[in-house]
C-alpha cells in the first residue's frame, strides 16, 4: 500500500465534532496500511472572521500582514486534527505550509507554488506518524515570507504535496459525493460523475464548476495525480479524475461523451459600442484592460455595419472588477476611439463541457436546440474543441441547464444528489 | 534616539478599537525618532479559547501540537497590529517568534529562550519599518519544533529581544500604571513605585506580585536591560525596573526602605507529621518531591519533642501540585518513614519586601507587631537577606497586607490605584 494524501475542507472539520470525525477517517486510511498525509483548511467560518476582523483594523489590509492573520486559521485546524489523531492512539505530527516545504513565489494573497521540498514530512512519515499540513499556505522563496494561495488554495496545496511525495493519489475530501453532471442545486436529477478525465474538469472548472478549481486540476494534469473527490460526510465512492479511466469491480469506465453542464453567474458583460473596424482596435481595447490587470473570458466582435464602418465589441468579466474596466476604458476613451460602453451584469453563461463533442457533431445542434426548446435566448456564443458555451439572461439560466441536462440523456432516474455542509476554501 | 522595545499584554489588543489605540502609541514612539520593536500577546481571550478547543478535541493535548494551536494567536494579533499601523501611513512588518530569531529549548508549553538571533528584525528596523514580533513563542534549537514560553512569556520575549538588540529600554506595558506597593485590588491605599531594583522586583515577583514574571526579571537582570512598566491605557510614567535608580526631572529616585507588600493564596501546606529526627530524613522526602518535578517554596522543621525522637516538616507548594505531592509521598512512606501527612489549601502568604532591611534590624520586629496588631496568627516564617514572608490563614491575607503596608508608612494620601483591563499573559 502507498502513500495517500488527503485533504479536509472547512465545512469538514468546521467544529470539534467534525474534528474527531475526520481524524478517525484518517485513522483508517492509516490501519488499512497507507502511509497518510493530511492537507487541511481553516475551521468553517475561521477565515472570514478573520477578514472582518482586518477590515476593522484597516480598510486596506496589506498583502504580507493579511497572509500572515489568515494564516493562523489553518495552524488551529492542522494542531486540533493531530492531537485528536493522538488521542485515538495514533501518532500525527503538524506542520506548516512552511515547514511542509511549500515555496511559493511573492505575490501575497494568491501565490503560487514554485517547488514542494517535503523533507520533514517524509521523516514523520517514515518514522510511522500521521503528517497533517496547514493548506493554503507557503512560504516564498526570495523573502522567507508567509504567503497564500487564494481561493482553494488548499486543493492545490494537496496535489502539490502528492507530487512532490509521488503519491498513489489524492483524496480530495468536500461536502458532496463528488463532481455531478451538473450543479445539484439546480438540477436534482444531476448524476454522480464515476471518473473524468482532465481535460473535461478542466473545462468544467474553468465554466463555473466550483467542486475543484482549475488552478488544482491543471496541477494534477502536469504531474498525473489522480484525484479522488469525495465526501467526508458519506464515505462513498466519489469521482475519480486522471488521465485514463479507472476500473470498478470488472469493468472499465467508458468515456462519456458529454461530461457535465456548467454554469455560472459570476460574470459581467461590456460591450464597446461604435468601435471603428480597423486594425488594432481590439489590441487597444483589451490593452486597456490588461494593464489594469483584469482577467476576461468570452470576447466576441460583430460584423461591421456597412453604412457606418464601425463594430461593438463584447466581452465577459467577473462582476467584482466591472467597475475598474468601465473606469480604466473611459479613461483611456480618446486613445481607443469609441462611441460608448454598455454594462450589465444580470447575465449567466451555460457550457457543455464533453471530449466526446470533437467526433460528435451534433452536439452542438442538439445544444442550441434544447436552449431554444427551454425559449432561452443566446447572446453570446464561444467553443473550444470540448466547450459550447452561451451566455443567457441570468435568470434563464437554472431552466436553460435543466433543459441541457435533460437532452444529453444526462437525467438520473433518482434524486441522487446531496449537499451535507456549507463550503470550505 | 535608540532602540525602544515594546510590549503589550492580551488586554491591551483584545479588540479592534484596542489594536487601534496601541498602533497610534507605536507610531508615537516612531514619530519620537525611536527605532521600534514591539512584542505583542494574543488578543483579549483567544488564547482561552484556544485552550477549549484542545480539550473538546483530546483530553491530554500534547505539548508539540498544543504550543502549535496556541501560537496562532499571537500571529492574528501581530498581524493585525501591523495592518493598524501601516493604515496610519507607518510601515510596519510582523515576524513570528521563529522569524524573529527567539531560540529555545524543546521542553514544550514552557520553553526557555536559549539564544535569539535577530537578524531579520535589525533589517526591518534599518528599512525604516517597526518590527512587531509574536510574544510567547519561539523554534526549538535541534528539532525547528515551534514552541511556547509559558505563562507570562511574552514578557521574557521582551526582554530578550531588548537585550539581543541592545535596546535603550524594554517598555512592558499593561493594564496597571506600574508596579505598585501592594496589590491595588487589596489595599486601595497602595503607592505606585517610581523606581525598583532588580533584586526587589526579583523578590515581588517570587512573592505573588503578578505584575512582571520572575523570569523576565531575572533575564532583564542578567543583561541590565531597564524595564519600564506602564499602563498602555493612560500614557502616565510607570514604574522603571533596573539596576541603578532613574532621575526624575532634576532629583534622583531614592533607594527606598522598603519596596513592597505582596501576597499569594495560589499555595498549600503539606506537613509530613512523625518524622524521625535523624540524618537524611529531609533528604528522603525533598528527594521524592523532586522526582515527581514539583517545586516548592517554603521549608520549615520543627524542634523535635525530646520525649519520641518525631519531628515534622512543613513545605509549601502550588495548590495544583497538591495531589500529586501527596500521591508521591504515600507511594514512598515505607522508604522515607513518617506517621501520617497532613494537607491544607487555606493558607496564604504575606511577604515585606526591601533592600533596606538588610540594614534596619527594626524591620522584622515591626512585621511582626503589624500582624499581632491585627490579630493575624503566624503559622510559618521564612526570610531572604531582603525579604521576610509569612503564612497565614487565607482568609487573613487582605487584613494582613493592609496592617502591613499601613505599619511601613507606604499609604498613599489618596487612593490613587487604578485598573484598566482584565490580565493579558
Amino acid at each position: 500500500m502507498g502513500l495517500v494524501v488527503q485533504k479536509y475542507g472547512g465545512s469538514s472539520v468546521a467544529d470539534a465534532e467534525g474534528i474527531k470525525r475526520v481524524a478517525k477517517r484518517i485513522v483508517e486510511a492509516k490501519k488499512n496500511g497507507h502511509q497518510v498525509v493530511v492537507v487541511v483548511s481553516a475551521m468553517g467560518d475561521t477565515t472570514d472572521e478573520l477578514i472582518d476582523l482586518a477590515e476593522q483594523v484597516s480598510p486596506m489590509p496589506a498583502g504580507r500582514e493579511f497572509d500572515m492573520l489568515l494564516t493562523a486559521g489553518e495552524r488551529i485546524s492542522m494542531a486540533l486534527l493531530a492531537m485528536a489523531i493522538k488521542n485515538l492512539g495514533h501518532e500525527a505530527q503538524s506542520f506548516t505550509g512552511s515547514q511542509a516545504g511549500v515555496i511559493t513565489d511573492s505575490v501575497h494573497n494568491k501565490a503560487r507554488i514554485i517547488d514542494v521540498t517535503p523533507g520533514r514530512i517524509r521523516d514523520s512519515l517514515d518514522r510511522g506518524n500521521i503528517a497533517i499540513v496547514a493548506g493554503f499556505q507557503g512560504v516564498s522563496q526570495d523573502k522567507k515570507d508567509i504567503t497564500t494561495l487564494g481561493r482553494g488554495g488548499s486543493d492545490t496545496t494537496a496535489v502539490a504535496l502528492a507530487a512532490a511525495l509521488d503519491a498513489e493519489v489524492c483524496e480530495i475530501y468536500t461536502d458532496v459525493d463528488g463532481v455531478f453532471t451538473a450543479d445539484p442545486r439546480v438540477v436534482k436529477k444531476a448524476k454522480k460523475i464515476d471518473w473524468i478525465a482532465f481535460e473535461d474538469m478542466l473545462e468544467l472548472a474553468a465554466s463555473g464548476s466550483k467542486v475543484l478549481l482549475h488552478r488544482c486540476v491543471e496541477y494534477a494534469r502536469r504531474y498525473n495525480i489522480p484525484i479522488h473527490v469525495r465526501s467526508s460526510f458519506s464515505g462513498l465512492q466519489g469521482t475519480w479524475v486522471s488521465s485514463e479511466p479507472i476500473e470498478q469491480g470488472d469493468k472499465k469506465v467508458e468515456q462519456a461523451i458529454i461530461s457535465g453542464v456548467a454554469h455560472d453567474t459570476s460574470e459581467a458583460k461590456i460591450t464597446v459600442v461604435g468601435v471603428p473596424d480597423k486594425p488594432g482596435e481590439a489590441a487597444a481595447i483589451f490593452r486597456t484592460i490588461a494593464d489594469a490587470e483584469i482577467n476576461i473570458d468570452m470576447v466576441v466582435q460583430n460584423v461591421s455595419a456597412a453604412s457606418t464602418g464601425l463594430t461593438d465589441i463584447s466581452f465577459t468579466l467577473p462582476k467584482t472588477e466591472g467597475r475598474k474596466a468601465i473606469d480604466a476604458l473611459e479613461k483611456n476613451k480618446g486613445g481607443i476611439g469609441f462611441e460608448s460602453l454598455r454594462y450589465d451584469d444580470q447575465i449567466g453563461k451555460i457550457s457543455l463541457v464533453g471530449a466526446g463533442m470533437k467526433t460528435n457533431p451534433g452536439v452542438t445542434a442538439s445544444f442550441f436546440e434544447a436552449l431554444s426548446g427551454a425559449s432561452v435566448n443566446i447572446e453570446l456564443i464561444s467553443t473550444s474543441e470540448i466547450r459550447i458555451s452561451v451566455v443567457t439572461r441570468a435568470d434563464d439560466v437554472p431552466e436553460a441547464v435543466r433543459a441541457v441536462h435533460t437532452a444529453f440523456g444526462l437525467d438520473s432516474d433518482t434524486d441522487e444528489a446531496v449537499v451535507y455542509g456549507g463550503t470550505g476554501r
